[in-house]
């Protein structure tokens, strides 16, 4: 017998929220019923609150991946041109999706683990349709101040639309739309939302809202504009998942404010143990969606994996260029200070017996 | 208090096979590990099975229509010429979708209701790179031999790949691929396989494989086939709708000639009872999916949807120009002989309360 329980510390998936639970412990619901439009209408009022915005949220059945290629596909069309400053596996995948949607790129690489400091703007050679922005690279544990990021572009590059993959800082880290000059951003429901995978958020502001121009079949965001508004979608939702997102949606953001000191503070916790221990973090700019953690000199990360599944922990390790060379720990999904005080001890228990 | 439980009588979403509800109930999984590789690779193997093909079935994370899409994308170039029958609002849905991705569309329109009858292919004038079939029309009941449709059209045009929506005919119909000449085929996970909404089957034959073209990015075919042979997918996966998949093959794949002859017995006592009760049945070739019937003359469907409703049963109307015209009522979902028999007297209820 363990005497641990089995625990997810992932940046996603995540511990379900007991109210997404709940949810999807119901009787399979049908979409086209009132009870499933009042569910689909309270899930995307609550994205909007949460992501701060007079525009929409458009939920998609699909993971954030396609709610990001949603954005690219609707927002630009192809040979227009997009800056992409690239430092993580996901500011990789937004120069990929725009690539593979006929846009041309213009990226600007950094070394993985670094924010991308604002000044970068000023030596871009325009002209530019838009900017590909990564919040929350959850790969190397960076956030970055997509807001200033936002500024300056849009200082230089008054036309362009400025997006951001917000997939792992909505309900994590403050996000904003219009007050921070971003016109569309992404998400999914399995981080923040603390539901399990298989729906993405496309937010758009109001600006981006007169700025679609859609493209494809199953991403196009004009059709689900039209019937989103009645609690209606394009394509059978999963109405599961939408009902377990307005469950948690429900609990969560009458207290928000606190609900994102929590994030900060777990965060803080976790990253302290660990350097205390002697591990060197990855990210300049911490995001609390994550801690990254280089694995130490001669460490491999099957060890620190092994280690932590010992104590009835699954973690995870780099991807891209880091695989192999760091690791991951994450309380993202439900969990209290307890949990963090728990796990801070298992780090060190773990950095102990390498 | 009502003497009725819920009951979903619609055709997708369906009421769960209990091995769903099982699976759903377990605590969540992350899509990167042991056990998550081995229900992925179960439920490929399985709906490989269930479709008789040597070739491959991807699971994609999204709705049937995106299954649909992903297959129109992979397997034609902009400009290439298609056949679709259009008969129902399905079939319609073939055509847009083709439409959309930039091909040309030759569409046979046939009142709705009616089957496709091979004949129809004689007439045709070619070129054509493929014909887009769809095997159950569930909007209007009718099944059509996809198989019959599929050798005319090759015999013709030996090239061409012809693609069925097997959406709510797999494990309700017999389906096959090679052994029918079908070359790809679409479903999802609310119909046949009894799970919630979420995921999409997009299954290939060996010839199918050896055509592709990808384009796009999320539904980017050749990514998936890359990784999904070891149980990963391209993009995190809704897991929990994968393991509940795996559960319900398990348990439906050993049985399924039984499971087949109850669903068309099923269908059939339904039929019955609605003819015998003076309702007249909209297809002309009956599908095991769902039964759909005319509103009697001077009925509004919300009166048989409110007649229902009494009853605990949620049914469903029609789409498109058959909104307001029909009713549907199908025990596709996890259900037994006694469900029929159950189901059967409502209907007779009724029709004698109208």
């Amino acid at each position: 017998m363990s005497v641990y329980r089995p625990r997810l510390l992932t940046p996603g998936p995540v511990e379900l929220h007991p109210k997404a639970v709940e949810a999807l412990a119901r009787p399979q619901l049908h979409h086209r019923t009132d009870e499933a439009r009042r569910l689909f209408k309270a899930a995307r009022e609550g994205l909007k609150q949460a992501w701060n915005t007079q525009g929409e949220v458009l939920v998609l059945t699909g993971s954030g991946t396609a709610a990001m290629e949603a954005l690219v596909l609707n927002l630009f069309a192809p040979g227009e041109r997009v800056w992409v400053p690239v430092h993580g596996k996901f500011s990789e995948r937004w120069a990929e999706i725009a690539e593979a949607l006929g846009l041309e790129v213009l990226r600007s690489g950094l070394e993985y683990g670094k924010s991308v400091p604002p000044e970068l703007v000023e030596g871009l050679q325009g002209p530019f349709h838009g900017a590909l922005l990564t919040h929350s690279e959850s790969s190397t544990g960076a956030l970055n101040d997509v807001k200033a990021l936002a500024q300056a572009f849009k200082a230089r590059f008054p036309d362009a639309l400025v997006v951001a993959d917000m997939v792992t800082s909505l309900l994590v880290s403050p996000v904003a739309l219009e007050p921070w000059g971003i016109d569309a951003a992404a998400s999914g429901s399995q981080k923040g939302t603390m539901c399990p995978p298989g729906l993405g958020y496309a937010a758009l502001s109001p600006r981006a809202l007169g700025r679609l121009k859609p493209r494809g079949y199953y991403l196009d965001l004009a059709k689900e504009l039209k019937v989103q508004g009645e609690g209606e979608s394009a394509w059978t939702p999963a109405i599961n998942l939408v009902a377990a997102v307005a469950g948690v949606l429900g609990a969560v953001l009458p207290e928000l404010e606190d609900h994102l000191c929590l994030k900060a503070k777990q965060n803080a916790l976790l990253y302290e143990a660990g350097e205390g221990a002697g591990f060197k973090p990855v990210p300049e700019v911490k995001s609390p969606a994550t801690t990254a953690f280089y694995l130490p000199e001669g460490v491999k990360y099957a060890q620190v994996k092994e280690a932590f599944a010992l104590r009835g922990a699954t973690i995870i390790g780099g991807q891209g260029v880091l695989k192999g060379k760091i690791f991951r720990v994450s309380l993202m999904g439900y969990s209290d200070l307890y949990d963090a005080y728990a796990v801070a001890e298992l780090i060190r228990e773990v950095a102990a017996s390498l």
